[in-house]
């Protein structure tokens, strides 16, 4: 075989498989554009194995316990430990036990090539893929190539860290055995849900948070509330401190962390929640005129600045690190390159099919703890920064019927946010048991720019915790 | 004392003091208008001691169980039968152990003043009221008379059916004990419901639909979902058969139920869930040229057609037999009868602040079973009958990877009805565990007009259930 042959030309090249990928390449083939994908890990990526699937899988037992421990008649059942073995064991189910045949019999479904191994550029709208046995492709992109490559745990370069095997989400939300101890660095998402699942299968978790509270990216509340419930469940957080050093002495001995305050934790595993970063470092952006390692910055229909055939979707181009909003950003990138494939205008209105809108104005989160955190749109500080007029409503959810009668003594929150000017809804964040499902309530009134004056008649089911709506439109109208 | 002395002239006169009539005082109060509301049982209502309230208290556990019992690692916890005692006295506290002080303080807290006793009409704005004590209070209203007395349930006059002491919805929600058999007459929400609770506490329940399917005014699966899910917690479900005659030859002895298939069932209660009648009988309506115990037809600001006064609220006008949906037509009724106090002008527009547009296009209803069935808007057939051109779209939710994940072996369904002219839902009918909180996602929807467009943008979190608006909006792309 000549390298010629390994030559092959495609409509839409797209690197990087997960579901961001397989979005993208799924509105490419929809469109009837030949579409070559390129994963070196695999299909289904990051979300699929080692993230929102694995983690969501750990947690659900742990919060269904929770509730069901605030409920009278059931509760008593539910007071002894999870079953570990069994916990786990779903979520290797929940994992597809780390195998992707079922990913990739979907992309040969929808009719795209797969390819194996490191794709990196060669040049505009060229893509080479080393496949694990040395054989080298030449793709070439006739009308666009998605960088799809996601985004990694960032491991700070403390001193000690790399002889101490630290965590990041990939083991956490795939470790097999529970750690008897556990120190997390950082209280944003993965380290709230990891702190959540751990402790609650037996392992004493310390979470030590650089800033003042957990969830710092939501509504104040939201991370009290969260530590809070943490704390009670035997969480011990510490706040407004930073790890100096690491040092494992013993490849299975434990772990000691030195704390800026002059304190030291030790523990049997140690994980890094401490951010994400591009996977762009082995690319070959640098022919192309980009930078190695740096976010792939982009317009509402995800194509690269400055170029005309190159697009970066999902957590790669910084907008949004979720699953949900890449998939998003995915399907809209996907209609841009097919419009521009066949030369057909692009729509370039807010909202419109090729504008990314949501990245700016909506973009949802649950976090899957307990109390459940959920927010969309801006939060109260988000929309003064932008300049908005704007009021903040907020709510006790434990005075809601719908609340008490989900789990006794109910705590949550919640809290709207209201342009002044154009009376509608910029974002809203719920705390509290059960209100995963309630946001997209929220998501559809922010994206919908749905008036206050018509919320009234979106009547909230008696007695559910959406009652919430209500009371938040009578604390507005009655302020 | 002179009877002149109990003549008290009110702006607003509100017979019925549930949550409907409490809302009206609200909302009257609010404008500034001396308001009496008038009451002859318990303050808060039928939803707040027999209702909404204790059936939710009752349901919640049992759901929380069967979720519970879909979680490896929780799910062997959960396999003995609920504490029943604990589990009617949570149902105590939530019906405030059948007493209203609570409810009293509220209402006089917003300045209304409560008159206890039999409520009656006697002409033109004028009510008369017989306390307990036989005091009689005349009470003039000079802006307008608000009927909220709500519904009863019926129960067909089928031969000994008064010795055979059945249960209605009011001593299926209050009883202190189990039965061991319990036979249910219908199949509607009452009678799911309570299906659903009483099995689980230990029951052997029986239940008699006449027609072909549980749930009949939802779409056909939601009473097939729910058929198979009580089936299997062992409820006797026998459609088509109607009761003939019941029997009771002792006090304490068992209840036994004649069909018209020649059949016998014999139970130790019986519930009667076949339906409500106004409780407009004893009102004094013919004193003003209405007939007793009919339903009060009213326009969409809740006044009584061919009056100018008299508004009715809630269940008694007919338009939607609902909690929520009452108090929405008494945030309606009470600002349209401030605004015609003031001399001001009421708005007619389709989801003005005086007309209840939602009774005909978003009445939401969540049916707290297992699973739970969840609506709102037009049903399919309910859209084609009206005459709009639509397609339905259906799904599957055990597709959604967030439902799985909520519950292994997840069973659900939701349908989406398209209106194809404007490209707006016009219904959505969810069905499966854990999506009662989902629902107002689409009520937002369908009140909002929100095109299919613009819903693009409103992203699922994942993985959440609430995908499933993900996967509905494929489907209807690609079909």
């Amino acid at each position: 075989m000549t390298s010629a042959a390994l030559d092959t030309e495609y409509d839409v090249v797209v690197i990087g498989a997960g579901p961001v990928g397989e979005n993208v390449a799924d509105r490419t083939r929809a469109a009837g554009l030949s579409t070559a994908v390129v994963e070196a890990e695999l299909i289904g990526g990051e979300c699929s194995y080692w993230a929102c699937m694995p983690s969501k899988a750990l947690l659900r037992p742990v919060v269904a316990r929770a509730d069901a421990r605030h409920l009278p008649g059931l509760d008593k059942a539910v007071q002894g430990p999870l079953d570990t073995g069994a916990v786990l064991a779903r979520r290797d189910v929940y994992a597809s036990h780390w195998k992707d045949d079922g990913q990739v019999a979907w992309l040969e479904g929808i009719g795209a090539d797969i390819y194996r191994g490191q794709g990196r550029l060669t040049g505009e709208r060229r893509v080479s893929v080393t496949a694990p046995d040395g054989t080298e492709h030449h793709l070439t992109a006739r009308h666009a190539v998605a960088v799809c490559t996601g985004s990694r745990a960032v491991v700070p370069a403390l001193p000690g860290v790399d002889g101490a095997h630290p965590w990041t989400s990939r083991e956490a939300t795939s470790a097999k055995e529970v750690p008897d101890r556990l120190v997390i660095i950082g209280g944003g998402v993965v380290g709230t849900e990891m702190a959540t699942v751990w402790q609650a299968l037996g392992a004493q978790v310390t979470l030590l948070v650089r800033g003042k509270g957990l969830l710092p990216k939501m509504e104040p509340f939201a991370g009290e509330l969260v530590a809070r419930a943490l704390t009670e469940a035997g969480v011990d957080i510490r706040t407004g401190t930073s790890a100096t050093s690491v040092h494992r002495a013993l490849p299975d001995g434990p772990v000691t962390v030195e704390l800026d305050n002059g304190e030291q934790v030790e523990a049997d595993e140690i994980l890094f929640a401490t951010g994400r970063a591009p996977r762009t470092d082995d690319l070959g952006l640098e022919t192309v005129g980009l930078k190695p390692g740096s976010w792939l910055t982009v317009d509402d229909s995800c194509r690269v600045d400055d170029t005309t055939w190159l697009y970066a979707v999902g957590d790669v181009n910084h907008r949004a690190l979720l699953t949900h909003q890449g998939k998003y950003q995915a399907r809209i990138a996907g209609a841009a390159i097919a419009a521009r494939a066949a030369g057909t205008p692009l729509e370039t209105d807010r909202w419109s099919a090729h504008t990314a809108t949501a990245d700016h104005a909506a973009v949802p989160q649950v976090v899957f703890t307990d109390p459940e955190a959920a927010s969309v749109g801006l939060t109260l500080a988000e929309a003064e920064q932008a300049g908005h007029r704007v009021r903040a409503v907020d709510l006790d959810l434990a005075a809601v019927a719908g609340a008490g009668l989900y789990a006794d003594g109910y705590r949550g929150r919640a809290r709207m946010v209201v342009d002044l000017d154009r009376e509608i809804v910029l974002g809203v964040t719920f705390v509290g048991p059960g209100i995963g499902e309630l946001l997209h309530s929220a998501t559809v009134a922010v994206v919908g720019e749905v008036p206050l004056d018509r919320l009234w008649h979106a009547v909230p089911s008696y007695p559910t915790i959406s009652e919430g709506w209500l009371r938040l439109l009578e604390a507005y109208r009655d302020a």
